[in-house]
This record gives structure tokens, C-alpha cells and sequence, in this order.
């Protein structure tokens, strides 16, 4: 049977939140490979919330891909062909190749994966750009100390959930934000964190007056929207804050109306010299081994969880990635399994 | 004639802007003095934007002054009387007791002035805590280097201008807004500017795109209000902002409504990684002197240069004050001269 790579490419620029139409999937040959190159195979996709931004049309200023495009991000393959001799037929490989069956790489931009050291799975997720994104903004973009209330917004998503935990190891005080009362519990009971707040309770606000009685120290802020303004007003003078994600925001073309909150940020920046700092992964890899020696021992041993959901199939792809986005998602990695053998 | 000591103290915080009927006259005893202590004369009074923050209602979140005590605020006087042995009769000092004809000290929070060296008015101005606000955030705060643009906002006003010059003076391409056809010839033609926008001009936006093709690498920010949000849209990446005041919303109570530019301000730190600080002055006054000694010579040769506005009589204080905020005022030093001798 001939072998063929599929792709889910880019169709047009969505429209506010992205949809299916948005994607198209076509089929071309096998790239072949020259001298000092590796064909490999990918079993495993990332499923992540920047890859709305790689679409265009949002709140995004990063680069995006083109029309026609696969999608970018991660992936887990199998070397299937080599021309390097740093790579053997059957080693495991994390690449960027994104949303495609097949990938060719002179090996530069691949990290070869050993699974006896972890699932390769984590290779995606806490052992991954996932983790690292947390891992970095907890520890190079803004040292955070343990003293203080450290709160994080998406805290039961995959990079929330690392930052959450790295903040216990390191001794701070940490409270967790969710949607719904699953999640909350999940942040209690299963990751112990010290407090919980479920942002779409009714009794929001009364939930962070309760769980902050001494304002905040650190922000870990992954999340965006309407719920900001409301912490905001709980930072404690010299208060630093990681600005890690807005995923809330991402589909947005036009600025919301209402109150405008701008003037009391500049007023609590003002007054408190609240610290924000943004930063992108693309310019820190240089870090990537230090997190790696760092972050290996504390997932392997069950000190970081983490949480992971399986989805069969190259054809779910999109949908998988939309359900990041309507807030039904529980929260855990999404990986999407290639059913390609 | 038996001496007395008038003050002007606040009778009720403002709702809203400050009027005259927040303000009330009252007299007292000339203060007498114990072993050590000195009783001065205030001869000038510094009027200053952030004296509205103590009144208290309004955007500050910073200490206000209780009903019923004199307006604080740095003013200048001259020794009348000494029982401290570092101070003699006739000297000239720069005090805080604010808005009263006399005040009583240790001298610990007395500067002595040497009239020889500079204009005495120059210890509420230029050399004085005007001056040493815009230094700061050039200078201390952020250390604005000598490449791309800086952008000031109330760069007619007294803080404003120093800082704009001092830009010059580091190698920046400097460009003021002010409002105004006035003010903005006063940037170009008096300081030597590189350009100035009239944020009160029909063609205000397009006044921003012309004068920054290059976009903002560093922010002196003075004002707030609805010019902030058309500004920040420039802001390079790795851009630096010093947060130095926000005149135009102290005397808010609620936040204006309309578009929310909070998520647009987020979206440009977390994409440029804009770094915005804020300092307050009496956190950094072990400062004042390295200022004083880099600022006393570009003051007195005319490097910086330097527009005050005297206006006579203790009582005009109140009335004097509030020609801050209707926006008629020219943006040089106010300075009232006591009337009593």
C-alpha cells in the first residue's frame, strides 16, 4: 500500500473562535529524504491554546502560519528512515513538525526520547513545552520566593497545574482559579493546593475575598478576560506578576466594552508597583535542559502531576483543539494518538 | 502686631475635581520653639498635581491628609527664629509643611538653600522635588539609554519638560505631547525637541503615526487618560515605560466606561514584553543628593531649561491649585509667593 502524508492544513483565518471549516485536510507524498536527514512518524500530537494564534485573525501579534499550512506545534514520532547517524530506525523523536503524519528533519530542531525514563507522552505535556512553559515563568521570568500567596488562573490546565504545584514545592501559599466545581475539587484534593476559587460560581467574588485575606504576592496569569479585573484589585504592593497566557482573549477582534479597567490597572501598577512580566518560549530554549534536569525527577517521582486525555485518531484533530476553547475541556493535556501505523 | 499663622486646610474631600469650598482658611498661633527646633517663614509654595491625591477621594491609593490639616506640599522660608545651632536666623530653607505661613522643625527635614548658587524658587522646581521626580524615572527607575525614541506625556509641564530634556541630553530622539498649539511650539522651538503631538488637535492620531515612524522604545508617562490608549499601540518590543503619574484621572471616582483597553494593554505586555515601572518619591529620597549634584549644573548653565509662573499672595493658594486640572494652565511651575513679611 503506498504511503501518503496527511495534513491539516490552514483553510482560511477564523472568524472570531475557530471551527472546523477553518481547517482542510489534504494528502501529499512521503517527503523523501537526502544524506544527513530522518523521515520519522508521528503517533503522538499537542493539543495547545497558543495554536489558536498560529490561525491569524485574533489577539495574537506572533507570527501565524500561512493559508495552506499544516498546523504547528509539537509531536512524538518514530524515526521510520535515516540518513543521520545520530538516529537509528525506531528511536523516538519530539519534533515541531505539527499536525501531519510524516516529518523530515536534519535532526537540529528533534529531542531523542528515552521511554524508559518517562511515558512519551510527557514528552508533549509536564517533560515538554507544557511544562516548561509553567517552569520558566515560575523560575527565570520572575524568581518566586516562598513567602506570600502565589494565585494561578488556569489552574487546572496543563501549564496552570505545573506552575500550581512547582509554587507548593517552592513553599508558597497557593490558590488555584477554575471553572466549575470539579475543578476546584481537583485543585484541593488532588494537588493540594491551599485554597480554590471557581470563577463561573455566582459567588466569584466572595470566593477570592475568602480565599486572599492577605492579598497577593505572585500572579501566574494564563487566562484573561473578565476574571482579571477581579483579582487585580488583591495585588499586594511590589506584587510580581507572570503574564504566561490569555487564552480567554485569543479569538477576540474587537475590544470589549463596558467598564474600562485600563485606567485602574495604570492606578494599581501606580500605587503598588505591581511587576508584569510577558515572555515568549521561542527565545528562552537555551533553559531547556536546566528545566529538563529540574523537572524530571519531580514528574517521574509523582511530585508534579499531571493529567492527560487521549483522543484516537489523525481525523479528530480539530475538533480536539476546539474543545480548548468552549470551557467544557476538564482541564487535562489533550493528545491525540495517530492511528496511522 | 501680634503674629498669627494662617493655613489653608482641607474643610471636605472633593467629589470629583477639587473646588475652592474643599479648602478652609483658618488661623492659629505662630508654633513656639523648644531646645533644638527652628520656626521659619514660608516665602514660596510649590503647587503640584499630586497634592489632589491628599485630599483623598479619588484614584490615589496612597496616605491622604486628615480634615482639617494644612495642605502638604514642599515650600521655601527663611529662618526667624533658632535654637539649633546648624541653623541661624536669616537662612534659607526648603521645607514640607505645605500651605501655612510658618513651621516648626528639627531640621532634620529642612534642606538649607544657598542663594548664590541658584534662584531660590529652583528648590520647588527644577531642583526640587519637580526635577527629582523626572530624574528618577529617567535615570533610576529606568535607565532610558541613548537609542530610539522617547515619548513624554505633559511634556509642557514642569516634571514633564525636565524629563524630555534630560532624554535630549542622554542622545534619545525625544518626541512631547502636550495640548495645544502653544505648548507644542514651546517643545519644538524652546527645548529642542525632536517632535511634539497635540493630543487636543482633530488630527491627534495622525499627529502620533507621523511622529513615530520608528515606534516608542522608552515612555515617560505623566498624564493617563484616553491618550494613553492611542500611544501605547507604538510601543516597540522590549519597550520601557515609566509610570510617573496620571493627572488626568485623580480626581476619578468611578472608571470611565466605553471600550475596555485593559485586554489591549495585557495583549501588548504579553506580545512586546513591554516593562512598565512606577516609583514614589519618598521611597527614594536617599537619591536626592546624587540628583542634586548631576542636576544643579544643567539647571544653572541652561541645559535644562526651566518656566515658572509666580503668582502673589497666600491667599490665592487654592484658587492657584486648581488651575492644574481645567487644562488652561501653560505648564510652568506654579510658585505663590507669601504676601506676609
Amino acid at each position: 500500500m503506498p504511503k501518503f502524508n496527511r495534513q491539516h492544513t490552514l483553510a482560511v483565518r477564523p472568524q472570531g473562535p475557530a471551527k472546523l471549516s477553518d481547517f482542510k485536510l489534504v494528502e501529499s507524498a512521503v517527503p523523501s529524504l537526502d544524506d544527513g536527514q530522518v523521515v520519522f512518524r508521528n503517533t503522538l500530537f499537542s493539543i495547545d491554546p497558543y495554536q489558536r494564534n498560529l490561525m491569524g485573525n485574533g489577539s495574537s501579534e506572533w507570527p501565524t502560519i500561512d493559508i495552506g499550512d499544516p498546523m504547528g506545534g509539537p509531536t512524538v514520532g518514530i524515526v521510520e528512515e535515516s540518513r543521520n547517524p545520530e538516529f537509528a530506525i525506531g528511536d523516538h523523536v519530539q519534533s515541531w513538525v505539527g499536525w501531519q503524519d510524516y516529518g523530515l528533519s536534519d535532526g537540529s530542531d528533534l529531542r531523542k526520547l528515552d521511554p524508559t525514563v518517562a511515558p512519551l507522552s510527557t514528552a508533549l505535556g509536564p517533560l515538554g513545552l507544557t511544562g516548561f512553559t509553567a517552569w520558566y515563568g515560575m523560575t527565570k521570568l520572575h524568581d518566586f520566593k516562598p513567602s506570600g500567596t502565589l494565585v494561578v488562573t488556569g489552574a487546572a490546565g496543563s501549564v496552570g497545574s505545573f506552575a500550581a504545584q512547582l509554587g507548593k514545592l517552592r513553599g508558597l501559599r497557593v490558590v488555584g482559579v477554575a471553572g466549575g466545581a470539579d475543578k476546584v475539587a481537583y485543585l484541593k484534593n488532588k494537588l493540594g493546593l491551599d485554597d480554590a476559587i471557581d470563577y463561573k460560581a455566582s459567588d466569584f467574588k466572595e470566593q477570592v475575598a475568602r480565599a486572599l485575606p492577605g492579598g497577593i504576592d505572585a500572579f501566574f496569569e494564563n487566562v484573561g478576560g473578565p476574571v482579571f479585573p477581579v483579582l487585580m484589585e488583591h495585588f499586594n504592593p511590589h506584587a510580581k506578576m507572570t503574564l504566561c497566557g490569555t487564552i480567554s482573549d485569543y479569538s477576540d477582534t474587537e475590544l470589549p466594552t463596558g467598564t474600562n479597567y485600563l485606567p485602574r490597572l495604570i492606578t494599581i501598577i501606580h500605587y503598588r508597583f505591581l511587576d508584569i512580566k510577558a515572555f515568549a518560549t521561542p527565545y528562552v530554549m537555551d533553559t531547556f535542559p536546566e528545566f529538563l534536569a529540574e523537572a524530571t525527577p519531580l514528574v517521574t517521582d509523582g511530585r508534579i502531576k499531571y493529567g492527560e486525555e487521549f483522543v484516537d485518531g489523525f481525523d479528530t484533530l480539530p475538533e480536539t483543539f476546539l474543545r480548548l476553547f468552549d470551557g467544557s475541556h476538564s482541564g487535562r493535556k489533550l493528545i491525540v494518538r495517530n492511528d496511522r501505523t
